[in-house]
């Protein structure tokens, strides 16, 4: 199942940089991580923003709020999830 | 050039039904070319809501409003543009 | 899995008394029929509104999708969907 | 007397995370003992958020405010009380 | 049990001016009733607006939503209710 | 004349407990004494949050601000004032 | 006792223009009356926009309603109130 | 050319107070020049808010944002700039 | 002086197609004189809209107001208008 | 391609002043470049606000984010991005 995720990324400006990076750097080989497992299945930059949008194939809502909520930059992002579904016009046997 | 687009279908009640499934027959149709050519890579509905989320791939701005201001339900539509870009943790070579 | 669907109905005032009546009397049914299948398991008025709250519990999220925009009044209805899933304080096994 | 109450958690990043912890620890504890009671009949969390939608059986709208005001995570949080009652349509005793 | 409750009233410009006469003139009737019984403890109108302000004495939920959802000008008001309870700086012994 | 103010207080977690014990305590024999004076003629905790509504009846809206701009939590309120005046299917002479 | 109204002019398209100009019509002999009275000491129109900023100099606050609420335009407005007193600032006498 | 000026301040309750009350003294000072010099015309509190409304007089839109971006509480204010002209209905020559 | 100018087109769908037509040639043509006379300094379509964002350079807001509220498509247009100067960082001398 | 792009800068008053200075003289310096360059086309001061608008002409949306995403305010300003093209009534070249 795909469920789009936005991600808007807000770190306080008095958070120890050290301690930023190091958030960062663990969100992004979680993020590689799991694109190789094919569960985040799509990640783009919105341009200008220190945001994404993500798609992500689940197998259950549980397994996506484990994912997202495990993030290391979770405590610092505004998060709006948005389930999809197969679209009738679609041609594209993988937008399930 | 990757933008995503979210359309929300407002059909008024009083619109001709006739004319209405006219319209939607050629924005079917439209879809289906779109997606052949690759300009339209992604189409999803969005669960519970007459609404879907897409991934244009284009080569300019102009290209994008030409395709979206002419498809059949685009005076009944709400639409959000949202630029998108590579994002730096991404390790898949089409989320350009 | 669970989903939290609140349905605001706001049906136009110019709309066929007959036809809204019709389209109602098969909502209920239809409501009926999904509560006894279980798959609506919860449905709440939401007080001095003419909305509900209702609690969906579907395997997939195209199960859900096809359920709620097939529902009568659906054309009719704002709904805002919102994924569920088990919260770590919660000792009601029911609550998934 | 049924009502749906959303909880935000938004603890500051600086709060120490001691104090955060036992707050944490205590909240779950009264969550159980409110449950237990049945006066918390439902409580999911929001996949994708720090979160929660809950369903409160209680007497009187004061006995709501004196249990959700002294949950210990409450100087924490954004809430949104939304009153409920029976749906013409419900087929279920419980859903009251 | 108090409940604030706002109406905006929004009468489409093209209903049928003596239907919406006898709306009002039934609405109005209905008011009365329910402040002589007690139950439509206060009602104010909101400067400069077709609204109102009013508090409500239940002894339910089910019997805000009974008597708010039957009055005559339901279809055409936007509706929002806010649970109150007692302050504990308040010295009256009527604000419960 | 009457107004209604709804006052929604949000005390900074860092604001030292003793100087907010302090503002509350002051406020509260403020709220006592204008109370009694029939300024402050109603006031209602919002069930759920840490937020009263309120009916002040003052001669002048000069009066108002006088009063609720020297309310000792004044610096931490977020307030919305709404003239209110006579409904006019009201039967209390006390809702002016 | 000043407050600022602002109105924002949404006429239907389909209301019958002789309509709509008498309407217009005697809204601005109204509002000249009211200025002459000095009832209505500011009207300024909001660039680029069928609105209006105001300010009415009243007694009371019925009184304002009373004038508002019987503008021949009122049914097509939306208006928002906001009372005003003296700024400490201030060296205008005029600007009570 | 008249402008509408909002101005809602929030100081930070952690602000030095000394600084805070030299920002708003010299501010109260600037406010008087600029009455005297006409460029204010008009200066109101808004009832219940820490905020004013504000009507200036300048020969160009540079002039304003000099004035207002050199106000010393600048900083600490939400600003809202309403450009406005004559209203066709004012009688009020000085309402330009 | 400059002001940015955002039009939002609602044409509604029952709206006489000949008469859209012939509200649209003269909004063209208007667009045209003002671009040709300077006063209409940029003229962008938003991708995805329609809508469009312009700036104008106007001598008084006046003069803006009377050029904004005369086009053919005023009344089917939601409007923004943001006043600019000039930026401390600008290089165009244009770039009033 | 061209897109407007909105800057409001939100410096948080704790902030070091040297710091803050520093960055505010290297994002002047960057904008001088820029705009020598002809990608930064146009920057304007919205009046009253510690915000900006601005045209940027880039080849790619990815040019885009890597000019606005390495700007040394980009940590404290909400940035919003609106893709343009050309409008079929403008007749500037320039106007892409």
């Amino acid at each position: 199942m795909l469920f789009q995720v936005r991600m808007d990324v807000r770190i306080p400006h008095d958070l120890d940089p050290i301690r930023a990076d190091e958030l960062k750097r663990v969100e992004r080989e979680r993020a590689h991580e799991l694109q190789k497992q094919g569960v985040w299945r799509h990640l783009w930059r919105i341009a200008g923003q220190y945001s994404n949008v993500s798609i992500f194939d689940v197998d259950t809502v549980q397994q996506l709020h484990d994912i997202v909520s495990t993030l290391p930059l979770f405590p610092f992002m505004d998060i709006a999830v948005t389930p999809l579904c197969r679209h009738p016009s679609s041609i594209r046997d993988d937008d399930r």
